[in-house]
């Protein structure tokens, strides 16, 4: 009997802890932070009022099944228009999920068909049922003496000054039943790697969702990230994130705490505010080389195995 | 062992064809006119240069398999965005083909892979490797005396006047090369029904492939419309349409002509227009109602049954 994963994020984070997840045949979720206002997914919610449909393309793909009709498609939902016409950086996928939303009329239905299509190693499900925006108090460089407010996920990931905490808008969307439901029939949640106050936090932030990340009987498992992000947390260390996961979500506890070894520096006091969250801290070597910003999937999952297989 | 058929034409009249010759279970391949210059199809071909896809895109949903998948995709690719966007009006199929050639790089292969998709009981193939535009010479009703040239098939195909002659921009388009084989491998050729002008000359007028409608030991059968069509073909009796056929491609015989009964009045002369083509008429009911424009797939399927049984 295989495990049941639900791993929550978005964007690139998210691809990677689902790419480690289904190494390891686990009954997978990906459950999709809605709150992208950039790019290609920007373009279309503005011009459709869809949720955008990108960083959920991302996770769709990351679950292709691992043979040719399905590296074809993925590479062929990845694929992104050039050429500086209407549809530059549109990225197959998203229109073609677009499309099917507007056909069938259900975002669950519509990502399940397309799933389909790519032989998904799991199911991907958007955390909310209307599109967000996040909006965050700043201390801008520019004025660093007071609060500022920023909007906009593209906005507050570039943001040139130190994010304290981020909302969402509408404050209470109402979150995609079928994630709920996942969290709950859990055995593992997985929240992270990815960017932690436009791609994580919120995850924590959808009411219903929180309410269930807090009373699953799923064990919770935290992945940090691997070096601070140029603009949103900026000159953020470890710990700190930690400490920004309990002031956005406080009834929250954590299991385990997932690092590379990289950041055993600060590996005393990491583990001690892990244990304030209720968590251990697990360091392996999960990035794909020295200095790199990305998890490898591979060492990913070799460090998520004994940390599944002590539920079983 | 099946009847090998190679069906030509373009839009909603090749999607009749093939709807019927699918029905009689033939090992099926369409050649689509490339020359559309409106509409999705026009803004793709103009903003990324490509091949118009729309009528490949209807050419390979009508082959979709006959399942809840095949469908479901079929009516994905065939789904249009509306909303006044840049998106307005594009057919998903049309963005799904245009990213699909942009990544593979060949018409074909992306071609093959969207007919894999449908599960298509065939194969849709384009009949030139290149983009082509459609020339008329016309006499427009406010010029009538002399002889216009009109250019694009969206113009030729509205235009207020008699039209007399197309040709192709190129002269000489390279022929696909696969679209040849078909031709000279095939049956039976199937020529029609279809815009007269815009979709059914223009396929005997790319040299390589009409060199192999001319010299494929192939039977061909041409179907005629049921309904003169509001510009391009007003006023023109189901004769004219075979004088139009004989002046653009003076060397192709027809073996068939398949009409439907309404044209009964004229039938004396137009046997004996076939006759000249080396043609035998055949009448059969094969619309979807009296007075409609569009061929029933099942009736025009059980015209076609003796016809290709005759040849086994």
């Amino acid at each position: 009997m295989s495990v049941k994963v639900a791993a929550l994020g978005g964007g690139h984070g998210l691809a990677a802890s689902l790419s480690a997840l289904r190494l390891l045949e686990t009954d997978l979720t990906g459950i999709v932070t809605v709150a992208d206002n950039g790019g290609s997914s920007g373009r279309l919610r503005e011009e459709l009022g869809i949720l955008p449909p990108g960083d959920l393309r991302m996770a769709l793909a990351a679950l292709c099944s691992d043979d040719d009709w399905g590296r074809t498609w993925a590479r062929v939902l990845q694929h992104r228009f050039v050429g500086g016409g209407s549809l530059h950086d549109h990225a197959a996928g998203n229109l073609l999920i677009a499309a099917i939303w507007d056909l069938l009329g259900d975002h669950v239905e519509g990502l399940d068909l397309v799933g389909e299509l790519l032989g998904a190693r799991g199911r991907v499900l958007p955390m909310a049922a209307v599109p967000l925006d996040i909006e965050a108090d700043v201390h801008l460089r520019s004025a660093p003496d007071r609060i500022s407010v920023v909007r906009g996920q593209v906005q507050v990931a570039g943001v040139d000054g130190q994010v304290v905490a981020v909302r969402l808008d509408p404050l209470d969307p109402p979150a995609c039943p079928e994630a709920v439901e996942a969290v709950l029939d859990a055995d593992w949640v997985v929240i992270g790697p990815g960017s932690w106050f436009t791609s994580i936090m919120p995850t924590l932030l959808v009411p219903q969702l929180r309410d269930a990340l807090i009373s699953t009987r799923a064990r919770r498992a935290l992945v940090l990230n691997l070096q601070e992000q140029v603009g949103e947390t900026e000159g953020l260390s470890p710990t700190d994130h930690l400490e920004v996961l309990s002031a956005h979500a406080p009834a929250l506890n954590i299991d385990v705490v997932v690092a590379d070894t990289s950041v055993t520096d600060s590996r005393g006091t990491l583990a001690g505010v892990a244990r304030e969250l209720g968590a251990r801290l697990v360091t392996a070597d999960v990035a794909t080389g020295p200095g790199s910003d990305q998890h490898d999937p591979r060492r990913l999952a070799d460090a998520f195995r004994p940390i599944l297989d002590s539920t079983l």
